[in-house]
């Protein structure tokens, strides 16, 4: 039998994206292998397309990008039930080695193998197809489309911030407005939050927000006088190291915050604030056990991605997707790589 | 009746310790009089008594400092049973307003209306009477000194640190050997942790970190090998920002932190690596609840508090030790108020 | 000054309820004077009204009954701000020693020394006037009627349940739809469950609860199948030992329990169940920092109180409400204190 | 190649034990194979030997017994690194599907499809070698004995209990002190209680307890006064009826108890004193990730395995040893199942 191929985007070097013909996966045992139907563009694609790299993550050899996919299994591995067969499912990007501590520990997201799809050497999704472990192809309702499903990967990073600190019944305050930082308010708001303010300095943004669910969406300096008393809980998207110094300012002692947003090493921390508020700061990598409810919330329509969809491209319009993506207008651009125009 | 006066030591202004005879404390209702046997004289003792201040608590009329302290009921308050007189103490030096959400949510160390006893312009223990709430004057075992009741305030402040982090089962490293340190090393022990390593530059700190019950002690770039692959508890009680970089990145990933040596405002904090490591930094501020158990480790021999004593002295003898106190050499010296020579 | 009197309805002994003249309470220091504006008639009071007493809680003096109480503060004790006069408050029902070890913890429901509201000796809310420490008046917004106010009683103890278990993102079942059955699957809803199924066999109640925001209401022995795989969470609201068996075997591997429901003083327990599915149980005993939330649900209208209500009344109707609270058609009926018709 | 084989214990009927050569199992891909050196015996072996079953799980075909175990590897599987060979291990019965929920969540315990050793029809210890999952094959120090390394399951056992609630600077109450019982004492010593109780009906066992660090060891009826204020924490190792109601009474509100001591499937619970005092009951079903902690703290002498130890066979003495192992004067027995005599 000859190898199957399928049409890829490859990342050569950094600017340089080209479509290739390349062998088609096979799932391992254990394995699915996925048609890819749509896949989000995600920051971090955008940042290996431009730098080749992401902190010590390096692009040396050709690279399929891309981990926000969802699509219909087409093939099954050794020990997967063959009527998973036509199966639509958002799927979760990771691969963990299921016998370190952390795995052992429920905490796979810090396995000490983790293959981590679109992060090298490890393909991602912008192509026809896509072999994940079984396991972490989640099926999804009937009516979900494909698009919803993809977008379950953002909520997921959402849904991991908020359950690190006590949002439930608590006042929540989100800095950046990005599809992270909507879809992290979207997912205190299903927590039960008492109030979940949004701040951005992007107008349309904050709108978004809103629409998902924000109590109130403002300008980085123009928090409400009534929530002067101060937030239980803060969560950075933002990166901004102002935007962080600023949360953690606007918390109350005992407050929790969740530093998430990337783009700087290293900050400046105002410890002496950490220290006589008695805070508790998180980092966050990535997520476990999400998807379920992360497909929940968007199947009950608690949270609504729809909104943040701002375009649609094939693998051809990648290139131009990548240099619009920091738009102020521009959230989250599908890719169809069945598309065969554009 | 005329008022009763006690002999108290003032601090006037930076460097001016002066013993004064000033009005005894009556004890209000629900308050014990408490006269004092022993306290332990503390850096932010110190520091008051060098600057004046310590952060934005300035002392602008004269202030009794001290507040690790320990003696005997000599009085009572209204609505506190008379059989409490005679009463041998550890005090725990907090009144807290019992009313603000801190309160009601256990967590009184939070309180909005805190008064804390040698923080301005509270009056502390460096004088031959204290008032304190009956609730917060801990009776203490026959056995038990006065010396070692006193030190139940650093120790607390070790258990409120190993409160904050998942130390049972686990590896723990301290960066700092002062009688918090140690005490936190011991503390650690005392609640089960698998191993404590303690680091600092002294040598004779570190033979004292070993007596009370640290696995190792190193100097702070000799941590040994075979926990090259991390702890998951880290605990600085030193303040340094070099040891505190140091410790977050001697962590396994998810591991916690728990930051409160003081002396840096604002440090340079790799938010990267507690990002991807998933790193939980916790600030504590004093402690709640703590006494009860600080003092039954003292009395069962868990931890032993003796070989901190340094040195002891009177109140005429406190701007000297105030002087001696950063010496490397010392490490706790007690003051007895009713001592009368120096 | 002559003494103040205000009307009240009295329990002399079983079955019978009467109306006096009573001596009005002072506001101790602390204390907040509430005029009543609405009381909720609980089966607690029914059960008092008819027995005379609940456990080991006997009524032998004239007690005034009722604890789900909203008013106007009309007198202020020593030690409260005058501007609270006139504020519109719910009355958490609870007067705690703040000084046990149980206070200190943040635990006050759990108070070695509370006097709560209705619970001989201590006086309840079925009279004119009602004196409350201030804290406990908790400040009710403009728009919230009081008859809302006095239900955040009821939603406290909902909440006080589904804080014990892990509802968010959860599949929730709740036995039992009387007034605090469908509050609890209200507040699981709030706090962000998957699904909340309640059982019932009377239909009226399973609407109502429908009404609320159970994703299902179905009768005791109709579970739908497709949660036949179980729940993470039951909480038994009925105190009926079959419902509670029921309850325990529809639970998932490593599951919890809240056992609210009171009736059955002991349980035939399947211990072998709880041994080897490792489930989790938990008694609850009211509540404690509750009413912030209960009343912000409210006010959002994120838990709709309203429907509840079955009937109004005055105290002279007091008897004959205490006789029709088992109906099947009654949930939840308000006495109005100030209304001098029946 | 001829496959190999290798003595074994065949439980072919209630009491009916027969060595047979059997085959020696291959190490799947993962696995490794141990040369079993030394299994301890316990209660649900003899529950097995006696009745044919324990609950739901039958013996049908003939079966290995034996799950407390520690020997050497000689073999592996695929996938496994040869450097392990000759290493010596303590072993973890168990083999997760490591794809359920369950195993997801690092709750590998309750995994959907766990295969346990002992527990038909998936053979136990009782033979020359023993094949398992690599990562179960838990290295163990030098110093260490294979007698000690057998008894890290039922130390695992008291881990996984004391993991459930909070013992750490609490008092602690044990119902039992059979192996599980002594062993669970240990374990909330280690974990920093402060004070643990144990009572049991038997002298012996109660010398014994003392000698694993129990505070103080009582017959049932016993409770020393100083502690009638209540414990913080009860675990039930015992199985008895009489003993869980005690112990539920001697605990303060709000604490929490661990009912493992199996024996009666239904027992009559207090459910009043369970909701008036706040309870909370705990299943509990074996154990996740205790055998690094449980080996540590046998290596560091926290724990002192050895007074344990009964009496010591071979597979031809393992009859005998399951007639005697109800016995008083007996808590463990050991099987070498290399050792030709007895």
């Amino acid at each position: 039998m000859t190898a199957a191929t399928m049409r890829a985007s490859l990342l050569l070097a950094p600017e340089d994206l080209q479509i290739r013909d390349v062998p088609r996966p096979e799932p391992r045992p254990g394995d699915v292998l996925v048609r890819i139907e749509q896949v989000g563009l995600c920051g971090s694609d955008v940042h290996f397309f431009q730098h080749g790299r992401v902190g010590s993550l390096v692009v040396t050899d050709p690279l399929i990008l891309g981990h926000e996919a969802a699509g219909v299994i087409s093939a099954v591995g050794a020990g997967v039930a063959t009527e998973r067969l036509g199966e639509r499912v958002a799927i979760e990007p990771q691969r963990h080695c299921r016998e370190c501590s952390f795995c052992l520990d429920g905490r796979y997201n810090l396995c000490e193998q983790m293959e981590f799809a679109s992060a090298p050497p490890v393909h991602g999704a912008f192509a026809e197809y896509m072999a994940v472990p079984a396991i972490f192809a989640h099926p999804i309702p009937e009516a979900m489309t494909f698009e919803q499903a993809a977008l379950a990967e953002p909520l997921s990073v959402g849904l991991a911030a908020v359950r690190k600190v006590p949002v439930t019944e608590n006042r929540v305050l989100v800095a950046g407005g990005g599809p992270i930082g909507v879809l992290t308010a979207a997912a205190a708001q299903a927590h039960g939050a008492r109030e979940v303010v949004l701040t951005d300095p992007i107008p349309a943004r904050r709108e978004l927000a809103m629409k998902l669910g924000a109590s109130y969406a403002v300008g980085p300096n123009e928090l409400p006088d009534h929530v002067g008393r101060g937030f239980e809980v803060f969560i950075d998207t933002s990166g901004a190291p102002p935007a962080i110094d600023a949360g953690l300012h606007a918390l109350r002692p005992g407050a929790g915050a969740v530093l998430l947003g990337m783009g700087h090493d290293r900050i400046d921390l105002d410890l002496f604030r950490v220290q006589s508020y008695e805070l508790h700061l998180h980092g966050l990598f990535r997520y476990a056990r999400t998807w379920p409810s992360a497909i929940d919330l968007i199947a009950r329509g608690v949270v609504d991605v729809q909104p943040l969809i701002s375009d649609r491209t094939g693998l051809a319009g990648l290139p131009e997707a990548m240099r619009r993506n920091g738009d102020p207008d521009v959230m989250k651009i599908l890719v169809n790589p069945r598309r065969h125009d554009a």
